[in-house]
């Protein structure tokens, strides 16, 4: 059953939320109060995962988890480099919460020939010249875009005809590339969204 | 005019586009087009904001530019800071990229006394043991959270009597806090919706 990307973005708000609950059954009621959710949109995008909940008790809270971790995963362990190793990148390459959605980061690649050779948390940081080469290599079907703003079309291109499938932009700047999806994740415009609403 | 927040998560949308724009006018069909929305919700967008656009010619990119920053930024200059100095924190501390939102990041409060002392990007890392007092003189509205998953509910309860107004989450963890508006941005749950679409 193929799920919205509306329904996709949710999952993980559910599973983080499941991730605290204490008890062993829940209800959708209780997960829509939880969340400040509708029952009618939790019970339906609930229903894209594999869990099914039991009348009077709800769901098993470790059941729905694993169901929605699947639903998130695929089952299929994916590879994602981070394309950019200033500060956010190397941030990203360090941070070990990738592996819960069954994905592996594991390399970076830089054009700066001061940042390429070290590693950064066992990770190795490669020369853009040899990105592609590497790409097919390690079998990376994800990009995280960290470079500058300037610099983003261009290393967005530069991915075209590679193993990479999609691409996280950080970068403030609109990208694209053949045949990759892309998702934009602009964090200086995510508070500035927030700023505004206070 | 009070904006929706959807509309207002597509304010930077539009700005991020309009600043490769080389032309001086634009038609909201031609930003439609470009952004992939459709012609009537690029203009309900923007009729939120104070641009105008000119019969056959379309709005001024300059002024358009200008309105939607102004809609962001609502004319006053905003304070943050990071709650949380480990890799992410460190990198959002030394991003130079919430300026052209109005808002100036000004210090990143830490538990740890290893972190604590330090300057970063010339922005001190205060003791979270003086974090209330340095929030009401330094004015922060906006903390930026990124402190461990497990920390994440204190950290944020720890806000509440404060200036701070409103949370921006990157913890994966549903965080709360009195009279603080949140907003999450997990980082690996954005790459694992991206993951399983591919």
């Amino acid at each position: 059953m193929k799920i919205p990307e509306i329904c996709l973005s949710r999952l993980p708000v559910y599973l983080n939320y499941l991730r605290t609950v204490r008890t062993e059954y829940i209800s959708s009621r209780e997960i829509a109060k939880a969340l400040g959710y509708g029952e009618v949109l939790v019970r339906k995008d609930l229903a894209y995962t594999p869990a099914e909940g039991k009348p009077r008790r709800g769901y098993s809270v470790e059941e729905l988890k694993k169901a929605i971790e699947e639903k998130l995963t695929c089952g299929n362990l994916k590879r994602a480099a981070v394309l950019g190793a200033g500060g956010l990148g190397r941030a990203l390459l360090a941070y070990g919460g990738f592996s819960r959605y069954g994905i592996e980061v594991v390399a970076a690649y830089d054009i700066d020939p001061l940042k390429t050779g070290a590693e950064i948390a066992g990770k190795p940081v490669i020369a853009e010249s040899a990105m592609r080469e590497s790409l097919e290599q390690l079998g990376v079907s994800l990009i995280m875009l960290c470079v500058p703003a300037s610099a983003a079309r261009e290393a967005a291109a530069s991915l075209e005809g590679t193993p990479v499938k999609a691409i996280l932009n950080f970068a403030p700047a609109q990208v694209s590339a053949e045949g990759i999806t892309v998702r934009n994740l602009d964090v200086a415009a995510n508070l500035a969204v927030l700023a505004s609403m206070i």
